[in-house]
């Protein structure tokens, strides 16, 4: 490990060596040592959440005279690279380690206190004038900054990413409704022929969804806003000035735009994670509306010749090695197995969430690298899925037409008049001699041919538009 | 089958024999033989939710002139029937068949039809002057009835069960955080020693995850007010006539005192039931806080004299079979495993959810019979735990003062004043050569003894008091 | 609940009510009122399997001179009634109870001790000749009890419930293959028309799948032949007396034929479950199986006149409330929710497997609950289904034959000859114009008539007999 | 997209533009840019597996005279290549992709033919003499390949990784039990004090937990090795020559190892994953092995000189972030953390595994994913926690014998002597009085000192050592 291209750090247990172009220092290069366990690094939008929160708490240090104002200038000014992307290659640590997210913390404490320093004239590794701990971290504990930087992390993601991606496909949605306009079509239910509906009907009917599930995690969110910050180590705030927490939460809306307030008990704030649970469940719904959207379009563009054929689906890629020529739903395909990622995420959440121990919970890593994947795949397969699925769908009007006469539960408009035993006895009757319900009708003497027409008439019957 | 205790029902399929001291008619004894499968049946909540729905639109369909008043009459009072449990030994249908609930909402209709022809003088199984399609049915469907009534009875399961079990759970915490009060202790975290803490701030969280449960729950609870009768068989409100709604309403209103509106798209309504996966994923946050508080006091009764000890736990039976005198958790065991019952359903709610196919979703018995489970232990359980766990709990006083002194994380207290690096020193050589921390602190001349006392008190380092 | 009709009944915390007419004891009694939680009770094939372990274990102790043999000739006969279930009424626990079953094992304890007593001439609640600790639980502790119990319901479910009802269902889809045959029809691969297949390789691959399964489980079930008995209260067999154990297995073996087997480690087999995470993680295999053969059969049965048609459905019930002379794939949306309902026990057992602590798992209830609940779910639903939909399906030939040679991926036989690239070229020309594939590939001049009528034969395709 | 550094590919939708540098060709490029979805790639595992199944196909294909042996001999160097990982940077795709893998199956025909046309002295782009899909992809289909490549992919990572992993844990914790030997220590059920047990038989257990959760997993991996190879596009076989299979079974074998096998039915392979379901719950079962041992050891290292502090943790980093000098269980965190990722993974595996239609599986990227995900995981998390935490751990012998000899649970030893019943009065005398239960006894006059010290002797109570 030691080497021309490494450079010495020093920690409270002693030395190590990091390599010569990286701003961490020895408690990462411990960290990164310590947990050789798979590939999945912290997130990207934790990262800038957590250099977010080291410049919002600079600054409220300065302001409460906590922090030599030159320190913090430094600080911030490091802290605004972390949050704006800058730094992203000098933070290696993989989810599995403390289940605090202390090596997270310290990583951004050493890169940052690295930075200051460099601008300040001084050689890595220093740890002066600014150090780690005593300054970057100044009145913070791992305990409460980091269920502090998930909230954010978070808020920021489901309002810049996946907020405006559920609207874009509820958008792609309701203009293919529009689109689609009144062409009648078999309804169905338990995947049988039904009563008559419109493209129109199914088409708005997945946009409520898709604006459903975006409305309520919108109201959801809010339950984030309440920050941990201030509670430092157990709850108590034990080192944390007075001042601190409302400069800091002004600090904070200032640089996000987030109405984010003080939690209501540090406590809880630190050791539990409950909210994360609701989200994650919320996000399950959300994956349930993709999911059931999907499939009906997967099934009504099945074919193109010897299935439903009532849409035509986009082709963006030859779809098989072996079968020349075929269109495939992968998209809808992709879809799906996000969602099915989705719903696993959840189970790990709830699991690590129920889990936390007296003062800490310590499954934060993991429950945030699961909220955010989920954030993260569910806003970009829906953006995909709109604009290379649903924007190209086209319906196949002869199909549709041909199988929107043909039902024989275009009975139920009879019931009413007739009465449902008597209705049933004349579906029965076309059933099973293969005759069309009209025939049937007539023959059984339940209705003249014109009150048959002016009742059984599928538009009508859909739309009101008769009735 | 067949016999003096049996009389003859019909449904369009034909004749069958039925018990004759029950109210259920064809198509309920068909079901019942048609789905010979596992023991669980819809539970008595969507039943009677079911019996509150018909009397709603029975007085609909008089007030909208659908339906004859004094037949509508006869419907309303063997629905209240229903409503109230008088009925519930003529439900005996599985959540295992149809996935709309057909089965179950066809019980209801005969039922009452029969209970209806009954009280006008007819016998059971004439299906006049009330039949169960034409009358007890009218203007519905099961596919926009069943939805109705899983919104109803969650929200009355939510209201009247689950969130007053909750807030009593939350006072009950509360009642005994005031009761231990300033008693001072050992914070942990990672489950290792940490700064301290005080019993009231422990307890006040557990207070406060609680009651954040349940605000965020009856916040959600407002997302199933809107309700998707009157879109009938597909979304269409095909056979429900005009005025029907707004007075079904209004009467679900009136008996229910619940604010439920009209869903914003029929389709949607039927064909999905997104927002059920996001509130059994909110239970699952419920119970991740549940387990949290219940596991935190399993671990501070962990005892009696070779654990932490810190609490009693209060002795509810004798805890072994072959252990005389022990006393065991039991209440908290019962949480837990009704928490990882509560996780399980959520799976099942999610896969339900997420599986509808065009005009319907036909996972609603699943749904409902999991989410009233859920919700039905999670009040059973907060509070049994409240009741039996809880309110008999008491602080081991020699305990809590015994460990509160001696922890070496009292060594926080002194970073802000020597530094982090320097402060880490004094606790590595108090760990290594077995010493208290002062020793160390002193030895290492960090501060001077006065110094040290007026910054290391626990109590003050828990509660700010002379900080 | 004191009264004429109410009897006392002691154990070590002192006098208890119960009523007069059941066998059960104080400490059931107990938990009566200490856990008014749900309506779960541990499943029957629980309490008989308790049953079979008490009478083997008075064997065993009569053998090794541990009970008196007229004491253990009387516990043998009482134990024997709740093997064969003539006592069920007497076991009101419910699931929510101590995560060891505690309350459970000491139920049996007590049903056996006052039902033998009774025999023996004594009044109930004497609790002599037969002590209930003492006697009926000699030499055992409900912690190496109830993890036998486990086992051996588990084991005698799997054998004689779900084993059978999968080779049912095997056996039926087997059947309809042979019936159907090799009827062509058009290959489905990402629900796109694919090249051609049979209905009777289709149905073989059910079969394969269910045999599959079964097999699978039969192999795992031998995960659960060895047995915790004899570890008694932390796995150190304090209390059991030499040769114990090799004639409890010797009578477990005679009573039941199964091989059981001594734990290897007695510590592990009290304090672990995660066998039963495996079982019921193939439990979701099965049920995985089972979800895409009922999906498959309701996608082929969708219609009649609107869907794909190719299978028609068995019309057990009308199908709905609305809608005169529906058909519904009910039994499938049955079998589905299962398989929902089998995912979410996966969970539950999971969860409450991996938190076991030091020398108990406290999850035993839930687990057993979940298992023998997902056991009972599957085979029942199996046979039903086989019963009830497989055996009832039948062939839709015009269907079958009209869509069968309208696929235009019948292009890929002749990849070989021309190449994919070329192939590809002729499908897309004819999905373009609207032409069959012939015209295409002529037009093309790929091919001559002769070579494509060769080449394109979905029959020859499908089974290879003309290639 | 064009440029100096592109050059262009062609597929049958028409020309792309792809960077200079990579082999992959069209569909590649086209999937890269219609899949902007999550930074989840398919893992390096099942691009090797490709690469070998890739160079077994060659070999076959040449064998049976379906391929020119020069062009098999290039392909196979360059399938060669792609198992041994040289060309991990030429496989971009993510996840998220079409449910059959087709993507990624295509972007190994591409990089392998573009590679052989390199070594064969042609441009990139000329897909001759090698084409990728009528050479590389010979006699092949992504259906089949893929899910031959997600066994092969599961069994290699099963035997090289976790296999290994694990039989290092279950060593590591073998020595220590070895190591630790007959310290007497209290056992704990439901955390509560219970008769007592040796470090040794807690360990003992611990591996004999891990060799059992190994040994299922190698039982359950041989479900693996039947092979969908030889099944193409829909299982049919279509354009699979005769002789080809066996010939390729045996080069896999040869080239693994493996005993791999021909699957049973070729439609049941394409369409079902049923065996990775059971696998992903086994992997579960593994999961809550490791999560109950590694939660018991943060139990026992509870302190240190707060908690219970039987066992002292190694100190691998700076634990807090605000406390100096604290040791914190990280590793353990680690692993708890990917047990509930490891839980989560099996709903996402059960979810795609259920969704399954006709003739494909369209969640096979997705299932592969998790499942070599939760491979690795568990796989690392068990190497690191067994060397930087089991191998560490050391017992605090004064704490143990204080505990060891004054747990009420001793009582046990006498209830065979005296009765269930008096020595639980002994107990409970000894619990409210707070004397030992030595003087307890002796008051109640149940037993006389000899007899008592005889009987209640610890270490003979653990061991047997003296019963």
């Amino acid at each position: 490990m030691s080497g021309p291209h490494d450079r010495e750090e020093r920690d409270s247990l002693g030395p190590v060596r990091v390599p010569a172009d990286r701003y961490w220092g020895a408690q990462t290069q411990r960290a990164l040592e310590n947990f050789p366990i798979g590939t999945e690094r912290l997130p990207p939008g934790l990262i800038h959440a957590l250099g977010l929160q080291k410049q919002a708490a600079a600054r409220a240090n300065v302001a409460v005279e906590a922090l030599d104002p030159e320190l913090g200038a430094a600080i911030e000014a490091a802290a605004r690279e972390v949050a704006d992307g800058l730094l992203d290659d000098h933070f290696p640590l993989p989810v599995w380690q403390s289940g605090s997210g202390t090596q997270t913390n310290m990583n951004a404490n050493e890169v940052i206190a690295n930075r200051a320093n460099e601008r300040l004239g001084q050689p890595l590794g220093a740890k002066a004038p600014v150090h780690p701990n005593d300054h970057v971290n100044r009145s913070q504990s791992s305990n409460d900054t980091i269920p502090t930087v998930m909230h954010l992390a978070a808020l920021l993601a489901l309002r810049d990413h996946l907020s405006p991606a559920l609207d874009h496909l509820a958008n792609s949605l309701s203009e293919r409704a529009a689109a689609f306009g009144d062409r009648v079509k078999s309804g169905r239910t338990h995947l049988q022929d039904a009563v008559p509906v419109t493209l129109r009907q199914e088409f708005q009917g997945y946009a409520a969804q898709v604006e459903g599930a975006a409305g309520r995690l919108r109201r959801l969110s809010t339950d984030l806003l309440p920050l941990a910050q201030g509670g430092t180590a157990v709850g108590s705030g034990l080192n944390c000035p007075p001042g601190f927490v409302p400069r800091f939460l002004a600090e904070v809306g200032g640089l996000t735009g987030l109405d984010v307030t003080e939690a209501p008990d540090h406590f809880a704030a630190n050791a539990a994670h409950d909210v994360f649970v609701d989200l994650s469940g919320a996000l399950g719904g959300t994956a349930a509306a993709l999911a059931k959207i999907a499939g009906d379009i997967r099934f009504m563009g099945c074919g193109p010749r010897c299935g439903i054929g009532e849409l035509a689906l986009p082709a963006n890629e030859p779809g098989s090695s072996i079968m020349p020529g075929k269109v495939n739903p992968s998209q809808i395909e992709a879809l799906l197995m996000v969602c099915a990622q989705v719903a696993g995420h959840h189970v790990t959440v709830q699991q690590a969430a129920a889990g936390g121990q007296m003062e800490l919970n310590t499954g934060k890593p993991v429950i945030i690298h699961a909220v955010l994947s989920s954030i993260r795949l569910l806003g970009d397969t829906a953006r995909s899925f709109a604009d290379r699925c649903v924007a190209g769908l086209t319906p196949e009007d002869d199909r549709l037409a041909e199988m929107a006469g043909r039902s024989l539960m275009l009975v139920t408009a009879l019931a009413p008049a007739v009465g449902y035993d008597r209705a049933a006895e004349a579906a029965h009757k076309a059933a099973h001699e293969g005759t069309t319900l009209r025939e049937a009708v007539l023959t059984l003497d339940l209705l003249d041919a014109e009150s048959f027409d002016r009742l059984v008439d599928p538009l009508a019957m859909a739309t009101g538009a008769g009735g």
